[in-house]
């Protein structure tokens, strides 16, 4: 995908910095001397009236005294000169500038005037407070970092300056390369899906590291994220994992959505793999690197410490890998190798006093059996730790034996560091530890699944049928009250639009009509419940207007009788509107599940599933997912939850009816979707057993509407 | 605690070598080499018939033909010799042994015949299957590790010599050294605890490490351990987290005690320092070798990128510790030597630019605040990551300012590597990446919350007053009919006299008499259940010999007289000894727990608690402990448990009588240690609410009586 004016941003054939200096210390100076110092070879044009000459290139006095538009502009001036700068690189025919310069702010109108600039000749900006832009393909490093980047094929785009420092720092250690580098700054114009679209198309770019602070346009990101991942692996860092949902919530949904949560969900739907630490991020790097992703995963582990072999099989099954389970014929092959107290199996102990030609035979061995896709060979320290990593080095070609990945692990530091270092100069992968080993081999084969997920086929097992009118009726009339609350019959009308059960309810205008429903209701069930309704008053059953379990006419009329007299004993009177009669629905071996929707302001409308009831936020055990949610994606949710287990059965008590709960997501999903004034809604509980799924009780909110009468909210769902 | 004749074997004044060579990569070459090669200044005594002279020491031909009694004694000689030199050692006096020989096995008798010779004359052994002993601080390295071990103050004991190798070549490489390393080798004689009692003695040891494959003796395990950690921090690694629960088991309780979780118990309960990874003990060795631990941790943040300190904070949250909340004073002092765009809270952003007096002037000030317990300084690398690092190193004396612990973190590899080189040399705590940072700082706490349990008064709140006669009676009944599992009536019976409540409960021996127990019953409840009762049949519902529910007398005895009916109809009438008429218990809000014990083969009973109900099996939400449970386990217990944010109450619910469940807890304790015959347990449900609890089912299992009566079983509680 192609970003308007960014086409030769990234790897331009010619660059002006802004602000280019030589006094000592000054980011001018510093952006300078990294443009220059690489083998960058395209024109370099500094601009500053202070200088003539600068590092030996004629220096300008202004954008306007440039013998020809550059590719990319960077500025490294003083903020209130930005706007003015951008607009004369626009009369100059610029289109693409990085702004390293910060504190450009909204108080002074510096940002606004900035971006009206920008807006008026097209002008893409990336920044503005950004350590600058890195294009080792072309050998330019137009940043301020303190190293240059090695050339590879890893694309990284960063909110923050210093993890880019960091990640470069430690690359260049591990002799891993860069096809790109952005530090996106504040991102005023340029955001990460534009950077993401362009990298997804650049054959290049093997995979896209990302370490993100916000996300600032949900589902631009989403469908750029979903693109990118479809063609390669995206590895995301997001932290702030412990932020609270900020705004007061009205439902269960609203209250147990953390704002994490969401970004949690919205990543996993992008095929994204999330991680937490910055040593997983180091490990993606490594892996996508120097390995196409695989498919699966089963693991065959050479080492010469049993120890070892016990630690990262723990650390392997912590992470659901597989345990190779070697062939026959390679038992035997090993047999034939290795002393006669080797371990037999998986992993393969060739013993303490192994150099380097017992390790080659292992390797070989093991990486020639069907059974393993890739090899991890380890090594305790001993004085053969280096002799040993010769060996591995040996048999390694591009980081393969047999087409198959070799991770190795030298445990130690000592001994193991100069080990590490031969294998890092020969290209062979290496990782320090049982636990990022475990990483390492759980990150080969992320991606596959991710992109496998993406391309699931939407809606393949079912279609929800619905009368989309029925629901538009309420929602309409609602609206024409100039209410955002549904009441709970008019809320189970909409459920019940879209194919979800609802107890049969009868709504009625006066306590003789109680009795005629109730009588009706009775023909199909043992009792009925009796319930005030009120448009005005809401918490019913604080007022005494709930009367359950009524199992005659006569009851059930009384019952609203003795409602009536409770609310004018009130004085509330008044705001009686009628009563809703119910059939009342005894499943004792239902599960009670939660079906809601919450919107979040950058992502969207998401649903919630889990474990209803009245204790739903202390069982906290809900998973979330964004719209729209399709057969494949309901399934996942409950399989998600601890709920799931007891929905499958146990003991004498059948299944629940697993495919009305898939339908039953489905039908909310697109309820949602077709109505986009539905900003809020709980579905609790949603009872679940072998017969099926009943709402015993809805809550939905929509979004007020303006003066034109247009509904607020929400972007549509993606 | 002194250990029988191992009183100078840790740090022997001379040390004899048997199996001593000078044949090129022999055991015995390698282990006198490192011998020879340290500092030790007692006698060394190779033993070998080929040699008179060995690396310039003069080599005797056998044991007999020693000048005098070693105080250890290093055995690197085939397995067939080892039974004959442990009995010609013991003759000569000598009492403590090193086994470095492998293979020593029961098949051919040489691991009895050790083990004979061993006992006659009373001799420890260390080993079999070791790689050594390394004693740094008399400069002697008993072993073939492939570098020795610096002095210091840290222990470690392995099963894994590999392990060995691994800690001490990456401590190495930290400059963190060790007081004692031993190689548990096969634990044939001496084990874990022996020598966890001799380190826990040992003023010059500050934290015990440990590598364990599998605890021989819990009950001995248990008590050195506690012992141990009431005075210094003791860490473990246990591998074998994914093996499961090995036997067959007749109770819910057995079904879900996997044996790691009985570990996991009894790690916990003596307060030892379970970790996962290798590299948590890299992080417990940099602290423990540094630092005394803390009683709090509240952590002030120094870093010079905002990324890094949003990922720490992140590491550190998720781990529960507490950022510090800077006072104002600080707030100002940094103000006045921090540029004018820092963060102006924790973590203190000092920004990318940077230097050495700019780290130093803000350390001083967070170190300055009272309400910061330990220091982290981070660095996202720049030109000045050295710099930086010299600033550090210029104001920490002994790790430490103002009495206060660092902890730096320069993040990165290329720039970083130096720079962590600096402050390693110079005694500054170095960690690489935030989630190791933040490792550390939890590490520094851990120990002071795990002696403070250990110190808790021990039954301070409650204690359980106890009818022993009563369940006295009922066990030896079962004991007398040679039954392995009590009836439901006699569970509950033995229940009721340990003060659980149990639902009112008549055994009769006939239809008629059935009658008049439901009239008794129905005095004081609503309905009665009659179940049947037979010592052969046990699936009583399969049979259809539970009828629930029954609100008359009249009923009561038609029920009786259906179940005889249904008995007879399958042929089993014979087997029918009479019925048991219950009160029916209707708590519609209480919750539902599970109340168990099972025997480890290791460990003992084994407590466990936690959700209940025929679902206990899928919703898995159990915790275990180890007997006795007191108050303020029983509390823990149940705060560990999911289904006690549902006991707190919510909404309108009142919470469950907590008071009545830790009695519970303390009376089932109670019951098991006073009656050591019962080897298995099971109150499902525990029916829990604001009036109290009730058990509904319970099932007590039994050792069988071996011939001369005694009740095979376990070792008594701890």
């Amino acid at each position: 995908m192609t970003v308007r004016n960014l086409d030769h941003a990234l790897a331009p054939r010619s660059v002006a910095l802004i602000g280019a200096s030589e006094r000592p210390g000054s980011l001018g100076t510093l952006v300078l001397g990294n443009i220059v110092s690489g083998w960058f070879a395209g024109a370099i044009y500094p601009v500053n009236p202070k200088y003539t000459v600068l590092r030996g290139l004629a220096c300008v006095a202004g954008v306007a005294d440039l013998p020809t538009v550059a590719d990319l502009y960077v500025i490294a001036t003083p903020a209130q000169t930005v706007p003015g700068l951008i607009a004369e690189i626009g009369a100059a025919g610029g289109r693409a500038v990085v702004i390293i310069t910060a504190g450009i702010g909204s108080q002074d109108q510096l940002r606004q005037r900035m971006l009206a600039a920008a807006a008026q000749y097209g002008v893409r900006i990336i920044g503005p407070n950004t350590i600058g832009l890195l294009a080792p393909l072309v050998g330019l490093n137009a940043s301020f970092t303190h190293i240059p980047a090695r050339q590879g094929s890893l694309a990284l785009l960063s909110q923050s300056g210093a993890i880019i420092s960091t990640i470069i720092d430690w690359a260049e250690a591990e002799g891993i390369g860069f096809s790109q580098i952005v530090s996106l700054g504040d991102m005023a114009d340029v955001d990460v899906s534009d950077l993401l679209a362009i990298l997804a198309d650049d054959p290049k770019t093997s995979a896209i590291l990302m370490y993100l602070e916000s996300i600032p346009d949900g589902p631009k990101f989403m469908a750029t994220a979903q693109e990118a991942v479809r063609r390669k692996p995206v590895i995301a860092i997001k932290p702030g994992r412990h932020e609270a949902a900020a705004q007061a919530a009205q439902t269960h949904t609203g209250a147990l959505a953390g704002a994490d949560g969401v970004v949690d969900a919205a990543l996993r739907r992008a095929g994204v793999v999330r991680v937490k630490h910055l040593e997983d991020m180091f490990t993606a790097a490594e892996i996508h690197a120097r390995f196409k992703p695989l498919a699966r995963g089963r693991v065959g582990i050479v080492t010469n410490g049993g120890g070892a072999g016990v630690l990262v099989v723990d650390e392997l099954l912590d992470r659901g890998c597989i345990i190779a389970e070697l062939a026959p014929a390679t038992l035997a092959a090993l047999e034939g190798v290795l002393p006669d107290n080797w371990s037999r199996s998986n992993p393969v102990d060739i013993i303490g006093d192994a150099g380097a030609a017992r390790y080659v035979a292992a390797l070989l061995a093991v990486a020639d059996d069907p059974g393993v896709d890739v090899v991890l060979v380890m090594n305790c320290p001993t004085a053969l730790a280096a002799d040993a990593a010769q060996g591995v080095v040996s048999v390694v070609e591009n980081g393969l034996i047999n087409g198959k990945p070799v991770l190795a692990t030298w445990l130690g530091q000592h001994a193991a560091a100069a080990a590490r270092d031969m294998l890092n100069a020969a290209g062979v992968a290496s990782v320090d530890t049982p636990s990022k080993a475990a990483d390492a081999v759980e990150m080969l084969t992320l991606w596959h699944g991710a992109r496998a997920r993406l391309q699931r086929d939407a809606n393949k097992h079912e279609v929800v049928t619905v009368d989309r009118a029925a629901a538009t009726l309420v929602l309409a009339e609602v609206a024409r009250q100039s209410r955002t609350m549904l009441t709970e019959p008019e809320a189970k009308t909409v459920l019940a639009a879209y194919g979800i059960a609802v107890p049969r309810t009868l709504t009625v205008d006066s306590v003789e009509a109680v009795g005629a429903a109730a009588t009706d209701l009775l023909a199909g069930s043992a009792a009925v419940a009796v319930k005030m309704l009120s448009a005005t008053l809401t918490h019913k059953s604080d007022l005494g207007g709930v009367v359950l379990n009524l199992a005659s006419a006569e009851a059930a009329q009384a019952a609203a009788q003795a409602i009536t007299d409770r609310l004018a004993a009130r004085g509330v009177f008044d705001q009686l509107d009628g009563f809703s009669v119910q059939q009342m629905i005894i499943r004792p071996s239902a599960e009670e599940l939660l079906v809601g929707i919450t919107t979040d302001p950058v992502f969207g409308p998401v649903m919630m599933f889990g474990a209803g009831g009245v204790s739903v936020e202390v069982v906290r055990d809900t998973t979330m997912e964004l719209l729209p949610v399709d057969a494949g994606l309901a399934e996942d949710m409950i399989g998600r939850t601890r709920v799931s287990a007891l929905l499958a059965g146990y003991r004498n008590r059948p299944a629940a009816d697993h495919q009305a709960i898939v339908l039953a997501l489905m039908a909310v999903s697109q309820l949602v979707i077709d109505f986009p004034q539905i900003v809020a809604m709980d579905i609790n509980p949603l009872l679940a057993d072998a017969q099926g799924v009943v709402a015993l009780d809805a809550r939905i909110e929509i979004g007020l509407q303006d003066e034109a009468g247009a509904t607020s909210g929400r972007a549509p769902a993606l």
